[in-house]
C-alpha cells in the first residue's frame, strides 16, 4: 500500500467539501449549521462484516450504521472523517471497490467526507467513519427522554438482519445476503418524524429487546412489548421464531417514546413505557418468558 | 471483553461533558465554539506503537498525536471521539491502564471525551481517536497558505522520535524511550503564535525533509532549508548524522512560514520557501545532496 497514491487516486475524488482542502491538510474545518451532533462506528473484518463480503457493500455498510444513529437522532448527517487500517498486501482494486461503495453511500446520503486516516496493519480490516450530524430540533432526541405511559414506537421489519446474516454466512447470493451486507436504514423523513414527535429515541441494531430495555432504562422506567404487534421480517404465530428475530441484531429501525402514536407516521405502535421497571412480553395478552439472551453486544 | 462493563468501568468515568450524556447515547452534542476543525489519527500496535509500550503511554500518545495536528493549525482541542478495536482475550488491566494514560493527557489538554465506539478483533489493538478544535483566528492556518519569500520556521529539536524509537525496540527504560512512547508536542501558546503570526503551518510527523517539501509542494513554491540551523536532538557538524534526524519521523513539532521570523516568539528561522519548485538544502552556505529518503509514510 502506498498512502498518498491511494489517497489521491481514490479518496480525492470523493472530497469536494470546501472545509476538506482537498485533504492537502492535517485538518478538516468542520460545518456547524445548528446544534452539532457525531457519532463514531467502528467495523472490524471477522466481527461486523463477512472476509468474503464484497468490499463495495462494506463501504455502504460503514456509512449506513453510522447514518442511521444519526437519523435515529433527529438529524441529518452532514460530514464525515473515515479511518481505514488496511492489511499489508491486500489488493488495491479492492481498496478502490472499498471506496466506491463508501461514495455510492455518501452521495446517497448527501454527506461530504472532509478527512481521516490511512494505515498499515498486520491484522484485519478495521474501518471507523466519524459521522457530524444537524439537529432538526434544538437537540437530538436522547434515548433518556422517555416517560411512564408512553407508547415505544418503530418504523421498520425486526428480524432482517439475523435471516440475511444466515444467509451471508453460506455465502449465497441472495436478497437476505444482500440486505445482511448493505442493511436499510431509515430515511431522512422518518428523521424529521423523530425530531417532531419523539420524546426518546434510539437505533435498534443490537436486537429489539435488548435495546427496548435500553431505551427503558436511559428513562428509569420499564417496558412492556406487544409481540404480536412487532413487524417482523417472517411474520409468524410461533412464539420460538418470534424471538429468535427479537433478538438478531444489525436490523437499524428507528425505536422511540412518543405521547402519541397517531402523530407518527411510518411508525408502530408495539407497546408503552411502564412505571415498573424491567422488560415484560405479551403475546396477544398473554404473558411471554424472556428468552435467556436479548440480544448481543458488539458495539459501545 | 464485556463491552457494556468496561465502558462503564473504565471510560463513562472519564466523561463530563454534558453533550456526552455520560455515553447513555448513541451521538454526542458537538461544541461549536466558533470556527470549528477536527482530525483523525490512528495507532495500530506494531505499526505506530510497539507490542511491549506500556498501555497508558499508548493512551497518551493517541491524544498528543491529535492535539499536535490541532494546535499545528492554530487552534486549541475541544472534544474527543474514540474508537477502540480490543484483542480478543486481552486482560482488562491492560484495558484499565490505556484508559488511564488517556484519561492523564485529556486532563493536561483540556479535551472532553463525548464518545466512540469499543469492538471486539481478533487483530492487533488498533486506536482511532477524532479531535475537535476551535480556531484562536478565524481560520486554521493551512498548509497551503505560504508564498515564495517567506521564512520557513521550527519550534522544537528534531530527531528526538528516531533516537527514541531505537531506544524503544531494545525496550531500555531510558528518557529516549519515554520520549518516544509519549511524545513531547507543543504548546498552546504555539498554538496561538501560530494563529496570529504564521502564513502556512503543519506539524512535522513524518520526518523533516519529507514535511518540508509538503509545506512548499501545498504552497506551489520549493523550498530551502540551511541544516545548520536546524535544532537537533543529538547536534552535529556530520552531515550523515544531521540527515539521519532530518528523515526520522515522530517529532510533532510545528513548521511554519511566515512573513517575519522576528515576531514568531518560541520558533527557529530553518530556511524559506522559493520560487523554484522543490526541497534544496544547504549547510553553511554549501549545497548539500538529499538523501535517497525524506521520511516515512504512515499516515494520512
Amino acid at each position: 500500500m502506498q498512502e498518498t497514491t491511494w489517497i489521491e487516486r481514490y479518496i480525492v475524488p470523493l472530497v469536494d467539501a470546501p472545509g476538506a482542502d482537498g485533504l492537502r491538510d492535517d485538518v478538516a474545518i468542520i460545518s456547524t449549521p445548528g446544534v452539532m451532533i457525531a457519532t463514531t462506528d467502528t467495523l472490524v473484518e471477522g466481527v461486523h462484516f463477512l472476509g468474503s463480503d464484497p468490499l463495495d457493500t462494506v463501504g455502504q455498510k460503514l456509512v449506513r450504521v453510522n447514518v442511521s444513529d444519526i437519523y435515529a437522532k433527529g438529524a441529518k448527517p452532514i460530514e464525515a472523517l473515515l479511518s481505514i487500517a488496511w492489511p499489508h498486501g491486500r489488493l488495491e482494486t479492492e481498496f478502490a471497490a472499498f471506496m466506491q461503495g463508501m461514495q455510492r453511500d455518501l452521495e446517497a446520503f448527501n454527506i461530504a467526507l472532509i478527512g481521516g486516516d490511512l494505515v498499515g496493519t498486520d491484522g484485519p480490516l478495521t474501518l471507523s467513519l466519524t459521522l457530524t450530524g444537524a439537529c432538526f430540533g434544538e437537540q437530538p432526541v436522547r434515548r433518556s427522554g422517555g416517560r411512564a405511559g408512553q407508547s415505544v414506537l418503530i418504523n421498520g421489519e425486526i428480524g432482517w438482519g439475523g435471516l440475511g446474516l444466515a444467509a451471508a454466512v453460506t455465502e449465497t447470493d441472495s436478497d437476505d445476503t444482500r440486505r445482511y451486507r448493505v442493511p436499510h436504514i431509515s430515511t431522512e423523513s422518518d428523521a424529521k418524524v423523530v425530531a417532531d414527535r419523539a420524546a426518546s429515541s434510539m437505533d435498534v441494531s443490537d436486537g429489539l429487546l435488548m435495546d427496548a430495555a435500553r431505551l427503558a432504562e436511559a428513562a428509569n422506567c420499564g417496558i412492556e412489548l406487544d409481540l404480536s404487534q412487532v413487524p417482523l421480517a417472517q411474520p409468524s404465530e410461533n412464539i420460538e421464531k418470534i424471538l429468535d428475530q427479537c433478538v438478531a441484531g444489525d436490523d437499524y429501525c428507528i425505536l422511540i417514546a412518543a405521547d402519541d402514536p397517531h402523530l407518527v407516521p411510518g411508525f408502530t405502535e408495539i407497546g408503552r413505557l411502564t412505571e415498573t421497571r424491567g422488560l415484560r412480553l405479551f403475546q396477544q395478552g398473554e404473558a411471554v418468558n424472556l428468552p435467556s439472551t436479548l440480544g448481543f453486544e458488539h458495539k459501545a
